[in-house]
């Protein structure tokens, strides 16, 4: 394992004409960059989640529009305009869960459209300048997430969370890693309890490492002991992640999230979703109308080449869950916090509407 | 993999003068069978979890109190009385939460203080007789436990269980998966999800194993699927097994039944617990008086020589938890079913006392 400071871990960089993504499904014994140079290897990297959570992946998709125009910029007008269409389906194709994939498409398809004009190398240069801008933007949002979720959580505070919401899920800082980082920063204590998600391991090696990274205190629980640590009083509060949050509040996130959520509700632990604006999705009513990715069920048989399911059994893998939003305490957004009651009375929306002004 | 019958799977067996123990560390994919000569070596048979599952440890313990007597019955009076006392100590102190251990020893003691007066060659004789006895014993009470069970569940159900509380996990039969295989023979049709159960993986390699070998349709899924399953209506009934029962009945078992137990309560799903009445700890006001194994944590930094945890991180691995009577719909036992309205009115203890009868 190569020892590197925390802070030049990067979840994907721009260099020399392509995006380096680090490679999540080797993390934390082997740190190395796969390389993307188009809409399509930027997709199968999606898809195999060599990078993976919700706003890492909006920001890897921006880059897989840019990669595909500068890629195409020297071709025929048809052929730019047939490549690019091909380039958007592909990446909105490669997972269906996490909104965040959508939003960033879709606020590349508009600035391409109202690019018309121009010839195809300034499109091309234009797009990779809207990818930076995304990418930029993503860490000033965890950032802001972070200090309003920070003042939620007492000093001392033992936090539990589920999968990997952290840099390694979005372009730095984190989502529910970047309110704990937030905290310290600001002088609390804080010790993180990661349950280890299975079937891909995200709390155990990405959630952990990056945690011991910074000398964050962390113990790593598999994901059946969240009931246990939460009876016997060792746990003061939860934040997760979301990939996806509908106009009333409920919460897709990460397999087993919803559990944690029922097991909060029952030992009275606030239940915090740290959640950027780009992942509500106004279009969809409730969490019942959020798709739900199911993977390959090899990833239940086993992890990596270690293989233990018995053979001929059926599997089942469905790789996120709904949590309903009378469980969410509060949503934790870049332009501030969305108490229960303001979910409950139906007023996301407008809390929405009134961010964007 | 060595493809042998179900029937032909035997969890412990007495054979030339040993007992020999299916090694449950490395099922399914070998067969193998570990071989112990002495209470010391069922011991660390138990301890290691070449066996496991509370019956089964029950009925291991009793052949290895039987197994130290003829290794010692032709040393001096004095020899043999202290090296039974060791044996017993070594046997009660290889795992502390499976009561069904003590409950076995407990019974050897007792036969062997009644056989004062006999030569040690026919003492030893007689507590083999009594570890056989057992061992018959725990098979005809799983086939009652499945017989009162089978009848709770309707045909077509598709049954959740955690962990392993099958043959494997007893002398034969099984108790949780005992009631499944009564209520097929019984001519329903059934359908169980495993919980793949982290640490050691029962639910992957053993319960989905044990089901395949029978054709009985079994799926798998990781534990923290269990909350998607049952909000997707996929789940009708939940059966597991239990290591110890508090007279208040309050229920230990696999770390992650509390979890099951919960979310099964939010859905309205029954919670059945499979119960042989050497399970239930009558000395024991309540569930916090039951000891809570902590394994080692090498368990769950990854699985054999699979480890994936990041380095540095603190872990937990307690291996067991406990989940209150209130969330208990029924305990199944060989004597008739104890419904949650007799737990909640404590009489638990009365009906063991008149099962005893």
């Amino acid at each position: 394992m190569t020892a590197i400071p925390a802070s030049a871990v990067e979840t994907l960089r721009w260099r020399n004409g392509v995006i380096e993504m680090i490679d999540q499904r080797i993390l934390p014994g082997s740190i190395k960059y796969v390389r993307c140079d188009s809409a399509s290897t930027v997709a199968d990297a999606i898809r195999n989640m060599v990078i993976r959570g919700a706003p890492a992946i909006g920001v890897a998709a921006a880059y897989g529009i840019a990669l595909e125009a500068l890629r195409l910029k020297d071709t025929s007008p048809e052929n730019f305009k047939t490549g690019m269409d091909q380039g958007f389906d592909l990446l909105a194709q490669s997972r269906p869960t996490a909104v965040n994939l959508f939003w960033a498409l879709n606020r590349m398809r508009t600035l391409l459209s109202s690019l018309d004009s121009l010839p195809q190398a300034q499109t091309a240069e234009q797009l990779l300048s809207e990818a930076h801008h995304i990418h930029e933007e993503d860490v000033r949002i965890n950032q802001a997430m972070g200090e309003y979720g920070a003042a939620l959580l007492p000093d001392g505070a033992r936090v539990m969370t589920h999968c990997n919401a952290g840099a390694l899920a979005t372009a730095g800082h984190g989502t529910a890693l970047g309110v704990f980082r937030s905290a310290i920063a600001d002088g609390k204590r804080l010790s993180v309890i990661a349950n280890e998600t299975r079937p891909f391991l995200q709390g155990a090696r990405l959630t952990a490492w990056e945690m011991v990274q910074e000398n964050i205190p962390v113990t790593l629980i598999t994901d059946n002991m969240a009931g246990y640590m939460m009876q016997t009083g060792e746990i003061d509060a939860v934040v997760v992640g979301t990939d996806r949050v509908a106009a009333n509040g409920d919460v897709a996130n990460k397999i087993g999230t919803y559990m944690v959520a029922v097991l909060a509700r029952r030992h009275n632990i606030p239940f915090y979703v740290a959640c950027p604006l780009s992942t509500i999705d106004l279009s969809l009513p409730t969490g019942a109308d959020i798709p739900i990715e199911e993977r390959d069920i090899t990833e239940v048989k086993g992890f990596r080449d270690c293989l233990w399911a018995a053979e001929g059994v059926s599997i089942r893998n469905p790789a996120f869950d709904v949590t309903p939003a009378e469980l969410v305490s509060a949503l934790i957004t870049e332009k501030g916090i969305v108490p229960n009651e303001t979910l409950m009375a139906g007023g996301l929306k407008a809390f929405v509407e009134q961010s964007a002004d």
